[in-house]
């Protein structure tokens, strides 16, 4: 995970990369090949990715995937189709990392999709088809998603702090270039938080911060930022405005694994907010075999909770009252195993008993600094976070 | 609108904003003051935002507002909640210009909120409340939003090409800094527009680009950025990742008027992408106030259409069949005056006979690069833009 410091240009790093991915390419094609020579068979095997075979690991804090294995076999009714949107977006993921472009996963659906010569049927009808194929090459390949060139949607993260970042470029026509950024020196719109954030794109130069901020909403990321507090903290902002992208859970899980930098959550305090923590915290059931690249388990929620509106006597408008849809998602938390500690139970106990939930900008009703002047410090200083 | 080149610091240009502003405010409030000891009567005179007072100037092409102004009065009961509202606002902007702090509307909801002591009323409810008096504020102020210092969310806008610019920030414990911004030097997220994209805020200091191409998808936008097509057709391509927000659409406006750049929009084939197109193009009705600020009408649409699916060859794989919803927007749209060209009306005739939408994505099924290196430049050579 660590970035390599002896790795001599940044155009190898990323050409080390590329190459390896088509390395693997090529090695799980020839083992498709060999085993059907050998076997008279034609088929590919699939990590499992259902909850079956999915479970959470304890130990190191994040979902972990089992080692279930499914062959998928061209000569199978049930299989083929999947088979072929394999054999289509491998190929795909050759010529992007070959050209050296980089997609989104809708351009990998429409350059798959084909009606099949002779038939009225697609190779693909849907998005999530290719998409689940994607998930199933990441698992077989070893590399993620990122690495094979494919993202989501553009960058949503915004950073800033002092850090120093380089991020490594393709030229169109060949080659690299490379952009430097100083994360004490960006715009009101902070560092954006490229597609792909790997660290053959993006390397960490220098950290200077002393933990990292991850703040749920983008308004909320400006006032933070505006008010200089990762100056006076010394420490790194960043927030995915809301549900988190993969790139910037990875920056997250980057500053933490790479540079020990302790990570903490401010979210809104209800049970949508808590569950985007637990997403930078133990990454998603469905993408379970990228928790080591994505989770940072480590991570340690600095608020909003209800106990928190007590604490610091909130005026009682700041409530909204719970939905049913609320009391629903709470309901779902409940479930998950890296919610049963008891201090979250007290803080789901507590929401359901006086039925309101609470957003970050509640603290503007007290004054517009709040956040930034006392509630994130004294959080801080008396590290009452929780698990 | 244009950019003062004579002022001598950057300080002095926010100053002198901020300076008018609090100047605004006091006039507005000693004029309520010398009315009701002439009139024996508190009330403020605020301009009517409903349709009725809205109109699309052929002319100009975009949405302005009529003269028409209505008195809010204090002892009315049915304007006396709303008149509290837009005192508390206004006393709030005062705080946030003098303090030289900038914050979002929601923000200013939970700030203004409280319960009035002796009764069980609110000052505001929801946020609509206060959203609409900071537009009555506006209107009655002539400053837009972003200069009383309050924006809607974090920045969504993406930006690069051949650009300089610099960012004038706030220092928490006062005066500002600079932040220089060159466009041909930003990492794969592009430069990440400010919430507040003013020119007292953002500072156009070089512009070598000959023509702004905006374009609806983040994730369409990166291809763009990453085949360096800023580069090879000497334009700035800019993205705000959907429906624009009011920075994007200002910084789209001040390229055209300050720096006489065209500027050609991309979106789907679809109604809602083509409504996209109009809000850069018009501006919104509910806003109309803003239209000389927001609205770009010499704005052109350079794709995606329906004749373009015919014209470019696209594989029938890439048509989606239109929802019930897709045709009630078609609908909607035919009725907006500034769609009533006929070769708006022929596209809408096409899509509807031939029931299908299309998205920029779909370039992706010819090739990855269709869009950078064949249909825009098409586009572009002869000139095939809607109006």
């Amino acid at each position: 995970m660590s970035d390599d410091k002896s790795v001599k240009t940044f155009d190898d790093i990323l050409k080390q990369t590329d190459e390896a991915v088509l390395r693997a390419l090529r090695e799980w094609a020839e083992k498709i090949v060999t085993n059907a020579q050998r076997e008279k068979r034609v088929y590919m095997e699939v990590p499992v990715r259902t909850l079956s075979n999915v479970h959470y690991d304890e130990e190191s804090g994040v979902i972990k995937m089992g080692d279930r294995v499914a062959q998928r076999e061209f000569l199978n009714v049930g299989h083929a189709k999947r088979f072929l949107q394999t054999a289509l977006v491998a190929a795909t993921i050759k010529d992007l990392v070959e050209e050296g472009i980089t997609t989104s996963l809708r351009d990998v659906y429409y350059r798959i999709k084909h009606t099949i010569p002779g038939t009225h049927e697609n190779t693909v009808d849907e998005q999530k088809e290719s998409d689940k194929v994607i998930e199933d090459l990441e698992t077989m390949l070893g590399f993620v998603r990122e690495q094979l060139h494919v993202f989501s949607k553009g960058g949503k993260g915004q950073l800033a702090g002092p850090i120093q970042l380089e991020e490594i470029v393709p030229n169109p026509d060949g080659g690299v270039r490379t952009v430097e950024i100083d994360g004490e020196n960006v715009g009101m719109g902070g560092w954006s938080v490229p597609p792909i954030a790997e660290p053959e794109r993006v390397r960490i130069k220098n950290v200077e911060a002393e933990f990292v901020l991850v703040i749920e909403k983008s308004a909320v990321w400006t006032r933070f930022h505006e008010d200089r507090f990762w100056d006076e903290h010394n420490c790194i902002i960043i927030t995915a405005g809301g549900q988190p992208d993969r790139a910037t859970r990875r920056i997250v899980h980057r500053l933490h694994y790479d540079y020990k930098l302790p990570v903490y959550v401010m979210t809104d305090a209800d049970a949508w907010g808590w569950y985007i923590y637990s997403v930078y915290k133990q990454g998603s059931i469905n993408l379970s075999y990228l928790s080591t690249t994505l989770a940072t388990p480590d991570a340690r929620f600095l608020g909003l909770t209800i106990s928190d509106y007590h604490e610091f006597g909130f005026p009682k408008t700041v409530k909204i009252k719970l939905t049913e849809q609320d009391k629903k998602r709470l309901k779902d938390l409940r479930k998950y195993p890296w919610f049963k500690h008891k201090a979250w139970h007290r803080e789901f106990d507590l929401m359901e008993k006086e039925n309101f939930k609470m957003e970050l900008e509640a603290g503007s009703s007290k004054y517009f600094r709040f956040l930034t002047k006392e509630y994130t410090p004294a959080k801080l200083e008396s590290k009452a976070f929780l698990p």
